[in-house]
Parts: C-alpha cells; structure tokens; sequence
C-alpha cells in the first residue's frame, strides 16, 4: 500500500472490520474538533488521586511541550525558514533521538485504554499504522495498533495546528511503520466498526520512530483474512489474496501479527501456565533434562545427530529417561517443559521436527490409574481455563479460524484399547486387537466416541504392549498388553502415558526384546538397582494441544518459528 | 552398608543427624508396643468426617487385611508349612503384584503427615530404607525416608506379631530400598533426633517393593556430609569419605537424593515459579523460539553444528534474534525460559555447555532504564519470595553448603561502567575504561560495592560498546558506549541486557564491524525493515542464579544433569 493514498470513492477490498478505517464514523467525529481541548471533563469522584498525578503530568507535558516547541521554532528559524511553520509538529525521528536521550516526564497511554473517560483529554499514544489514507488534501485517517487494540487518528488541516504538508506526511505514513502520536481523544456520536476503541485521537503531532518497507511481502490484512471472506468475495465475483501457509512462515514476523496469531500464541502461554500451576500445586517439581546426550536417546533412526567435543551425541527425542532417574533420584513428581527433537521425515499436518513437549513423571501407589486422574484433572483445568479466561483471544482465533467448542466430559471418559476395538469393529471397521491404531481409525473412533458419549476428549487404556516403548509396564494379567494410555483430543492423539517399568531385569529384557543396545543407556539401567518406586507418567506436545483445542488444520499454525523437514528458517 | 546389620556397640560415623536412627530414643519408645493399637484414640472435635472417612477406610483395610492373610495362611499351608507362621507379613513383592493389578481401598499416609495426631492409629507408609540395623535378635530399627522427611520404624519380637526372621528381615534390608509398612504410631518420652518426623511407626507387616543392590557406588551419608562435617572428624583423628564433585555426577541419581540436592532442584523451580508469574502479570508473554537454526547462529565458534535435513545447522546460543524477531512481529513483551547451548571449550566453575536460559525482551517507549526497572522488581520478587517460601529449602542447603543470606537493596543499586572503573582505580585497580572486566576485576568490584553501598545484588551499565554484541544500541552521546548493562550477584555475572539497534541500516552496519555475515541473519535484518518498535531485553542464567544466591562453589551443583566440555552423561 505504502505511500498511496485511497480516496473513499475507490472500491476499498473487502477487509476484516478491525483491520481498516471507518471513514463514515470518522468524518462524522470531524465536528468534535471544534471542541476545546484543554477543558477539563469531570473526572470520577473515586480517582481523586489518580486525577492530580494526570493533573501533575499533563502539567510538567505542557511544560516540556512549551520548551520543545520553543527550541523546534528556533532551530527552524534558524533553518533559513522552511517551508511549513508547523513543521515541528511531524516528521521521522532521527536515530540519535531513539538511543535512550534521557528519562523524560511523557506519559504513553496504551491504545487498549483509550476510551470515553479521557474524553477532550491531550494524550500520548503509540503503534503502528495499520492504515492510513488521505481524503483530498486537508484530511487524513490512520488506524493504529497495539496489542491488539486499534484506535482511528484524524488530522484536520487547521491554522496554528495541522498543515496540509502534515496531513500529506501522514497519508504517506507507509503501513506498519510505528508512529508517536499526541492528539485530543473524542467521542464519536456514533459506533467506529473500523477500530477497537471506541474513540477517535485528533492528532496535533505525528512523529515516525520507524519506517516500514513500501512494499511488504504480505500485507497483514491478507494473512488476517478467513478462508469464509475469500470464498464470498470469489462468489462475488472478487479475487482476494490468499496467502499459503508457506509463504506467512517464510514472512513469520509479519504474519504474527494477525489478530489470530496474537490470539494462538497467547492461549499457547495460557496452557503453558495451567499446566505448571496445576501441578506445581499438586507437589510436582519443574526440572530441566539436557538436550544433548551421549549415544542414541531412545534409539531408532529419527535422531538429530551431532559431535560433542569429540564425542558421537544427539539431541533428546524426549526427556524420558532422564525424569524418570529424577523420580529414582527421589523427586516424586516432576514435570518438565522443553523442546523435543525428533528428526522424522513425517511431511504431515501434525508433525514438527522440534517441539514442546509437556512432560511429567510420578510415582504411583499401586495403579496407573493414578497417572490417568492427573491427565483427567489437569486438562479439564486447562480446557476450562482457556474458555474462561481467553475468550478475547479464542474469538480472535474463531473469526479467522472457526471453530466449535471442545466437547469435554467433568471427568473424562477411559476405555480399554479393547473397547475401543470392539466399538471400531461394531461400526465394520476390523483393526488388529494386538496392534496400533493408524491415524484415520482414531479419527474414526474419536467419532464413534463423540456419537456415543458426547465428548471429544477421551483416554484409551490397555494397549498392546508391541506397539509401545521398552519401557512401558505390561499388564499384570496380560502380557500382551500394556499398563498404558493414549489421551485424544477429536479424534487426534496427543497425550502418550505409561507405568513404566521399575525392575531392571524386565527393564533389560524388554529393552532387548526392542532392539536397544543396553550398554548405550546404562546410567538408565543402573538407576533402578539403587531402589525405585513404581511410577508413570506422560508427554503432551504442546502445539497439538492448541492445534486441537480450536480445531486448527495445521501444527504450523501454533508453532511461533516451526521447523519440518523441509523448514529450518527463520 | 547393605544387609551387614551394626549393633550399637560398634563406634557408627559421625553422620548428619536427620541420616541415621537414633537409638536412645527408639529404645524407650518400645514401651509403647505394650498399647492396644485397635484402642481408638481421642480424634480432634473438628475432624468429624475426616474421622468418618478414616473409620470406612480402616474398616475396609482390616476386612482386606483379613482376606489377604486368610490367603497368605492358605498358600503357606499348601506349601508344606514354611518355617514362620508371620510370613505373610513380611518379604519382597513379586513382579506381578506391581504392575498395576487393581486399585484398592488403601491409603498410604505421607512420611511428612505422620504426628502426634495419628498416635495409636494403623497406618501404611511407603519409603526408602536411609538405614536398617538389628539390636540383637528381638528388635531391629529402620529410618524410612520420603520428600525429605525420614520417620524412625520399629520391629521388636512379640508373639503372633513378630518374629525373628521378620527382624532378620528389616534389618538385613538395604539401604536405599523401597518398603511399604503397616504399623502403629506412638509417641516416645523424648525428642527423636535421627528422623524429622516426633513419631514412630511399630512395624506390623513389612514389604520390599524395590530392593537396592548392597554396595551402592555412592551412599547417600557421605554424600550429604558437608565439609566442615569432614573438617571436625579429622581433626578428631577420624577419615570420613569425601565424595568428589566428579563422582556425584557420575553416579548423579544417588547424589539427587540428599537434603541439599533435593532443595536446590526445589529452589530453582521457585525461581522459574517467580519469573514467570512476575512478567506474565506485567503483560509478558511466554514463547519458543527454536533451538535448531540455520547457519551459526549468532556467529562464533562456540555453536555446536549439525546436520538438519541436509542443510549446515547449529543449535541456538540465545534465543536472542527470535525473541527480537517476535518483538518485530507485535508481542510487545515476551520472555522464554529454555535451553542455551554453548560449545565452548570454557571449564570453570561458572561454565556449563547447556544451560537454561530465562530470557525477556520488552518494546521501551524512551530509555533501557525501563529495562533495567524490570530486572530490578523482578529479582527483589525472586529473591524476596526465596527468602520467605523456601526457607527449609534453604536451610537444608545450609547445613551442607553454610552460606550467608544475599544482600539486596529494596530499589537495586545502579552504577555507570564509568563509576565502576573509577571505583576500581580508587581502590588501586586499573581497568581499560573502553574494554571489559574480568572475572577477577568483577569480583573485586564486587567487594567495593558491598562495602559502600551494603549490597551483594546490583547493576553496571553503558558499558564500552566494542565489548557488546552487534545488536547493542550505541550511547547517543558517545558511540564509544552503549545502552547496555550487566547485573551481578556476588561479584559474578548473571544477567546481561541492553537496549537494541532497532535501526536496519544501522543493524547491517555494525553487523558487519563485528566480523557479521549479514547474508546469514537476513530474515532477522529483514524483521526491521516491516517497522520495529524500540526494544531492549535481557538474558538469565537459571543455574548462575541458584548458584550465586546460594553461594555455592560450583555451577555443576545447580544443574540436574550438567554438560561441560568433559561431560555429558548420565
């Protein structure tokens, strides 16, 4: 878009609302201008001291404001007079005013706190522009952004206040530049649909503190766009950009700042948050295991390997057996968060070669069930908190995104691996009783699940011990099967938990019996002769996690940098 | 020690007194076996349903217990009368009975639970063995360890209860294996001073659940013994074992399990704890960025290279230029908390090859100061929370690693490098006003600075910019120094920050003065040119925080796992 200007009567692309200006509501506020900015609107009777600390501020602001236009006026005396007297009042700033001058008295006011209470109020403001457009040659619109929030900004040509070359300045602002504004709030008589706030800034001064490109790679309000928007706007006969999941990665830091991406990211934080609270509280410890480890980690081909100062290493394709010799080091519960290796050369929606693994381990009583009830507990903590205290930003997600709610039980619901079989075979699909389940007849049992028990957050328990790790404790009745479990969020796994095995004469046999050479893990081995508890425990990754909470179609979308067997950048 | 019984007449270690059993008071406690344990004791008024529940509970444990030995009494008869009546009530646990076989009614009371409230009471515990010993035939003594607290348990002949074997039993147990016990609590005339817990358990029945092998490659006494501990012994003529850092390491999950360990590992999860609810609440947001990058990273030749896919590739340094890049992409305020990976060859004390890293970057609106009163507020709120929620933690590490409290100001002290070199130079030292400081000329710093100003916690800044990296933004009064800072605990390093260049064009310049190939950072370069707020952040060592606010000697004590240039197992 750059320094082009649009004039309203230019079919402007069918955009999200918030992602561009209003001119209607805007043009109305125009009048507001007339308003006298330093008359001050009564503040409430409870912010008495809140109001003299504004009253102090704005003091010292007009203060610093009278001494910084008295020194701009002489500079630009002495400048051989330019050709705009309010030229002070807008224009870049250079860099040597960005390399911490000095502490001043300014008072920034975020762009989410602008509303009716600062009414005719002078205020500072910050963002970047995240549209800006000229109507003729005396009024100019931007829409700024900050955290989300988005704010319109009008300049006015008036004498002794805004010039016209300042209007042009501003039209010219190139999208996504950031931008100090001072300006007076007014209220609109009507609802601005073109910005968050519900208030419109009337600028008096505008200064760039950093330039966008004219040409940006995407623009945002293409990567912010629905898939519904371009399919209506196709039907309408309209072409409007799609930009490929592959291009918003190759451009990763423009495409992060969709009100989506925003949104994915926190929620990530959020789980992240749940996760530690949750069990911190239910006497778990966080631990950090190294990535980097001698040998092979588990075993198998899909390890990333590398030489450590001579030393043939690799990193972890998971933090098992070092938290569980943290359990045989007495730590009783721990969890861990930390990044996962896996060198697989899966090319699919759901796989990533580096990601964040949640991870606990726990001593039991006497039943693996016990691990069950935390998994059970611990994320209907996290589901509930998403949908109490993220809503901002799942509807953030859903407007881009749509997605209906997870379905999940009070208590989640358990089968058996066998029932789970039966119920596959019930519905005419035949698996292998002692084998895995491939992805597509989980997905179908997730709906087999979903029609009959209404939930689409379950755990399967009991699986054949063949298709689970060495480790892995086998059923005391059954040795064909597994005190094990897979957790599924619609139909998609995303949890993998086990009592583990705590003889180290099993621990041997069964690591035989899978290939693994014993010596390569011996400090593992020999962690369990110097006395071990029975324990499980069990690893979520935490991108499938969001990836499945809003029903997202690709991992990549909820990892901030991922890396796939064909992505290492940026 | 393993199944080698010592009477009490053999001159026993002087070891930490929470490690070993205490005869005296275990004797006269014996006394207390003569009480009726089935006679109900007076509960708390207030516990009513608690009492209920125990009732039920103790109800179904007897009817269990009843099934259970009607069923060991079978199976002894059948075969053909072993050699004690009471086997039933003590031995190792088969395989099959750990494996999860059902869920029952019982419940096991924490070693930390048991007090003077559940004297007379039945109880089932579960802990390691710390030390077993036979007083004779008749009566053997057992500290049974769990999360810290250690409980002193008794078996003492007595008909229908007891046997003689059944002590040969407890006592030939090795030291660092798992039991279950049933037993009666009472409460002895006289303080225990070999347990934590006021109480002991009268052993009625005994199970090996995990049996430890005999000669453990390190025990956990000497392992917890501190230096002065070893210091006094040998000035009384006594050589007592002292365990090499070297060898803890080796055999780390026996060295986990000491008071100290056990603390530290707690108390750098409290850290994490703060850190993160500190700047989540200050409008942070927590991300990944991705260890595996392309080319070197940073640059330098301390990147551990690998193979990603076919293209050259290393592990992250820092997270530094994707925390930068999210900054670019409209976070505003992120921090991450992960692995950092450092090939150098550096074997030192403070020196580790992977660490974890607690990261921040934040948007600044006019100065790094705002930096810095982040890192300010944040570590008072660490270390205030340290000082006032893990006060056992703590003094657990004390005992064995004495270390004075740290000194800290409520509003952290702030001196430019400049004061710093003068400093230096008025106390003798002369330092290169335009170079760095050394580990040694820090440390001296140090020592002024307590002795001025009372504080071991503060912070240098505008440090000479040719001793930053590229990404330091440079002092707008002399380039010479840079908006940047170092934080110091100590006399030791552990925090470095700055405001950052924010300026592509400036960015490629001193890129390139510091050796840079740009070509390799372009989409970091890139991140700049699409507008970018000014920022500046800083970097953590997780493990140099727990060290230095503990004073401890060595970096290797406060990593689960180190890896150094010389190690990375287990």
């Amino acid at each position: 878009m750059s320094s082009e200007t649009l004039t309203p009567s230019e079919p402007s692309p069918p955009i999200d609302a918030s992602n561009s200006a209003e001119p209607t509501a805007a043009m109305n506020a125009v009048a507001d201008l007339t308003l006298n900015p330093s008359e001050p609107s009564p503040a409430p009777a409870l912010a008495l001291s809140k109001k003299a600390a504004k009253k102090e501020a704005s003091k010292l602001q007009k203060q610093r404001r009278k001494e910084e236009s008295a020194a701009m006026k002489e500079s630009a005396a002495a400048a051989d007079k330019g050709p705009d007297l309010l030229a002070a009042n807008y224009g870049d700033v250079p860099l040597a005013d960005m390399q911490s001058k000095a502490v001043t008295v300014r008072k920034w006011t975020a762009i989410g706190d602008l509303d009716e209470g600062l009414k005719d109020k002078e205020v500072l403001i910050r963002g970047r522009v995240q549209t800006s457009r000229a109507v003729g040659k005396n009024i100019a619109f931007l829409v700024l952004r900050k955290r989300g929030f988005t704010v319109q900004c009008v300049l006015t040509v008036a004498p002794e206040l805004v010039s016209q070359d300042m209007v042009k300045f501003a039209a010219g602002l190139t999208r996504e530049s950031h931008v100090d504004i001072e300006g007076v709030v007014s209220v609109p008589g009507e609802p601005i649909k073109g910005a968050s706030q519900q208030v419109e800034v009337h600028v008096r001064k505008i200064y760039c503190i950093s330039k966008a490109i004219p040409n940006l790679p995407i623009n945002i309000e293409d990567a912010a766009r629905s898939e519904a928007e371009i399919e209506r706007a196709l039907q309408a006969g309209e072409q409007l950009v799609r930009v490929s999941q592959d291009t918003r990665l190759t451009h990763r830091v423009l495409d992060m700042r969709t009100p989506a991406n925003q949104a994915i990211f926190r929620v990530q934080c959020q789980i992240e948050n749940v996760f530690r609270q949750f069990l911190f509280a239910e006497g778990f410890v966080g631990i950090h295991t190294p990535k980097l480890m001698a040998g092979s980690s588990e075993g198998g081909a899909a390890v990333f390997r590398l030489d450590y100062k001579g030393t043939p290493a690799c990193l972890a394709q998971s933090p098992q057996l070092h938290k569980q010799m943290a359990i045989n080091g007495d730590f009783d519960r721990v969890f861990e968060i930390g990044p996962v290796f896996r060198a697989e050369d899966s090319f699919t929606h759901r796989h990533l070669c580096e990601f964040i693994g949640l991870d606990t381990e726990m001593e039991i009583n006497e039943h693996y069930s016990e691990v069950m009830d935390v998994v059970d507990r611990l994320f209907v903590a996290i589901f509930d908190s998403l949908n109490e205290n993220c809503q901002r930003e799942l509807e953030a997600i859903r407007k881009q995104y749509p997605f209906e709610p997870l379905k999940y039980l009070r208590r989640t619901l358990r089968l058996t691996f066998q029932e789970g079989v039966q119920m596959l075979k019930e519905a005419g699909i035949e698996v292998d009783p002692l084998g895995d389940l491939n992805t597509e007849t989980e997905r179908k049992l997730g709906q087999l699940v979903l029609k009959k028990y209404n939930t689409e957050f379950y755990i399967l328990h009991r699986y054949p011990l063949a298709v689970r790790p060495f480790y892995t404790m086998p059923c005391s009745d059954d040795p064909a099967y597994s005190n094990s479990f897979d957790v599924f969020i619609r139909g998609e796994e995303i949890i993998s938990g086990a009592q583990r095995v705590h003889f180290p004469e099993l621990l041997i046999a069964r690591a035989k019996e899978c290939g693994i050479n014993v010596e390569t893990i011996l400090p593992y081995i020999d962690s369990f002769r110097y006395g071990a508890p029975p324990h499980g425990g069990f690893g979520v990754g935490l991108e499938r996690v969001v990836m499945l909470f809003c029903n997202l179609n690709n991992i990549r979308k909820t990892s901030l940098y991922p890396r796939d067997p064909q992505r290492i950048r940026p």
